[in-house]
């Protein structure tokens, strides 16, 4: 084979074969086939090249994953090795291989004190149907098998089975393929600029998660087996909760005995400048889910952090627990973590997100609320949010069928910079490895983007 | 970090780091943790070392999946290659990568002629999510949302996510964590040797297929979406149905309209010595589930072939798919994926299982038959099932408590040989590069292991 297969076809002959075979994740099909995908074929750092040649910011990390950036040697090298030595065995029959068991010490370590155990998994859809199934194994052992349902929130996302999709709660994800399933119930998120400005930030928090007291009370506390919650809501917008939030959160939890289960598929391994985001917001869970940033996405690894709490019961008084995966601990992807979770402590990642390139972003964010079509702006390390508006003045939002977002993506993607449209919030996750310099970099081509969408705005009457 | 990073600890030490941190798939925890786990450091073709430098035949293909055997330096360098190139892009903003394009044509080239379309998971377990949503999708555009069973059988194993775990038939999964979800319902497996003895395999074969249209009028037809299963059951004991039943599960899902989908995630990629196990048993599948074989167990991937019956109604009538995984299309997996078919083509391996290994296997295990323990041993390709029994004469089977398979199990690990215990049935699937000899000498180890559980279990008394 060639060395780099996409030069040994053009753009369009990728692009048929593309639409002949390849049904793409959350598409539509028939819209992408008429227009022909573009092809990304290089990664270095914090850059891709499409097929065309052009260089594009990855402000997204591919998607939330790639912490360590692009072309990182040492995770290449490691996974080349372990593939010689063994590309996979598995933990069923009482087996193990080193990097798994390496890799889950080395997850104990970064950890908050409470995780001692890991359950592997190949993703976080697959550790979030993991949850589903342990903590309603860890109340039957407890004797308490009417605590089966799990409190989550509109907006969340929590992966793509039907388990995943089910805790999750987007709307047009419900609409196909007769979700949720039953045992799952949604409280409204704390998205204080949608619904909260009538607050401060503060005791709309508090506020906020109030909602999930008023849900246990509704349902019987007694039948709630846990909460589950992303620190930040990662695809529903960047949404960055009150500093309030997660520890009333906590409390709440604390009070009816209920498991709380922080899904850390996005937030975790440095993303908002602590190793995880339970810890940069102050709640202290049960079950933490992890993916993505754990293996920076060389290799497909997901996981969930079994609390002590929740561990001592399933060790002592489980027998076997019915539950796993052909990859749970597969040992390519578990030495891609190690690599990876070493380098970002070789690095210091988690330090220069909190203390030099996150407070950049922070700044660049707090300077782009003077745009005229940006009604909000926020970061959390190194993710942002800003939000597209008509009217700044009172934060009325576009018809959405202006697609006003769509149009800002659409520059971003002709002008060299990913950022991701929810609606019209403008999302992005750069690589941990993002340098000062590339947070500069970042904010002209969001400023340029911006500019150019407010010039369309204006052009086509839409203000 | 050391090249062999397993000699840089004793077996004792690499257990206590296990037992502290690793909770492992499918097992009893602390029971494992009293004993030790194995530690396996080393693949190398067909065999596994572990970290006492024992050298073990690997009969189970790691975990049905590593077909071309162990350090296959094609599969190696291509990954390495495509992390330096590219280690990781998504396909869900209309983006796509090279080796996803690839790996997409080539499975619509090696896959039955109705399938041209791939949506692409990281497990089988996420494959068959991905069928539940699809099928029920499906019948939703077709204005017949009323089309929501999907009927699958007992003892079936379809992954471990809830709705893998659902479709799945396994009793003790369904035990844990509020199994199975609503919409799923399971008729009895063709498992002749266990309730069809009194009929030829060919009747049973027929009568067996009947149970499905039993429930389908029992159930109204018109509620029903999708028929699923494995063309021989793996996981539930290497169950070779009879070659009556595939036509006419075929038959009863056209008599009804109902989609049929094959679960090729063990028997897919030559197990059965062609290419798929449904073109080995003559059934023409809307959908194919596959995972493990396609990348040999390498690197994580799975997927769901879509038929054209089915592909057409999605991309022209369905808009977009709210449906996807963050590794759907991973370019490190796939083109592991490109490569390991590409080899399974340039070895002509699914030739040699069909025409050489295949019949090597069923010849040894004819001559198993006259085994004193073995009440019944088939193959179906390079796969293999022994039948332990107290009574050959009429089929008795021992007491389960007893464990006779654990303890041939037992006997087999002690003996350098990796052979599966389900209950009392034995079984294997060795890789498909098991060279003719490598067959004479499982025969070899198969022999003397069952003689070492026949003298345990005339020692203690159990015939």
């Amino acid at each position: 084979m060639n060395a780099d297969i996409s030069s040994s076809r053009s753009t369009r002959d990728w692009q048929a074969a593309d639409a002949a075979h390849f049904l793409h994740p959350f598409t539509d099909f028939q819209s992408l086939a008429r227009k022909g995908a573009r092809i990304i074929t290089r990664g270095e750092n914090v850059y891709l090249w499409d097929s065309d040649g052009h260089r594009i910011f990855d402000a997204m990390s591919g998607l939330w994953c790639v912490n360590v950036g692009y072309g990182q040697q040492a995770l290449i090298d490691a996974a080349a090795r372990q593939m010689q030595q063994l590309p996979f065995y598995n933990a069923f029959f009482q087996t193990a291989t080193p990097p798994a068991i390496q890799l889950a010490e080395l997850l104990a370590e970064v950890t908050p004190p409470q995780f001692q155990h890991v359950f592997f998994s190949g993703s976080g859809s697959e550790g979030n149907d993991t949850v589903v199934r342990m903590v309603r194994r860890y109340w039957d052992l407890l004797g308490q098998p009417e605590r089966q349902v799990i409190v989550s929130r509109k907006n969340a996302y929590h992966g793509s089975t039907m388990a995943g999709a089910s805790l999750g709660g987007m709307a047009a994800m419900h609409a196909q393929g007769g979700l949720p399933i039953p045992g799952i119930v949604h409280i409204e998120q704390p998205h204080w600029y949608q619904v909260g400005r009538e607050m401060t930030p503060e005791a709309f928090g508090v506020h906020a998660a109030g909602w999930l007291e008023e849900k246990l009370l509704e349902l019987g506390p007694e039948k709630v087996a846990a909460f589950i919650g992303e620190p930040v809501q990662g695809a529903g917008g960047v949404i960055v909760p009150p500093d309030s939030y997660w520890p009333e959160i906590q409390r709440i939890c604390d009070k009816y005995g209920v498991l709380l289960v922080s899904d850390e598929v996005i937030c975790g391994f440095g993303r908002t400048g602590h190793w995880f985001g339970c810890e940069r917001f102050g709640s202290r869970p049960d079950l933490m889910t992890f993916a993505k940033g754990v293996t920076s996405g060389y290799v497909p690894l997901g996981g969930v952090m079994v609390g002590e709490r929740i561990a001592k019961v399933l060790i002592e008084q489980g027998g076997e627990f019915e539950h796993g995966y052909t990859y749970s601990g597969h040992p390519v992807a578990c030495v891609v973590g190690v690599e990876n979770i070493r380098l970002i402590q070789q690095l210091k990642l988690v330090e220069r997100v909190r203390d030099e390139t996150g407070p950049r972003l922070a700044k660049l964010y707090a300077s782009l609320r003077d745009h005229p079509l940006v009604g909000h702006a926020e970061t959390c390390g190194l993710m942002g949010a800003i939000q597209l508006v008509k009217d700044k003045s009172d934060g009325t939002l576009f018809p959405s069928e202006l697609e006003v977002g769509m149009v800002c993506r659409g520059h971003c993607f002709g002008n060299g910079l990913i950022m991701r449209a929810v609606g019209d919030r403008m999302i992005v996750a750069p690589p941990l490895v993002t340098t000062a310099e590339q947070i500069d970099e970042l904010g002209r081509l969001i400023a340029m983007c911006l500019d150019k969408t407010w010039a369309d705005v204006k052009a086509n009457g839409w203000v």
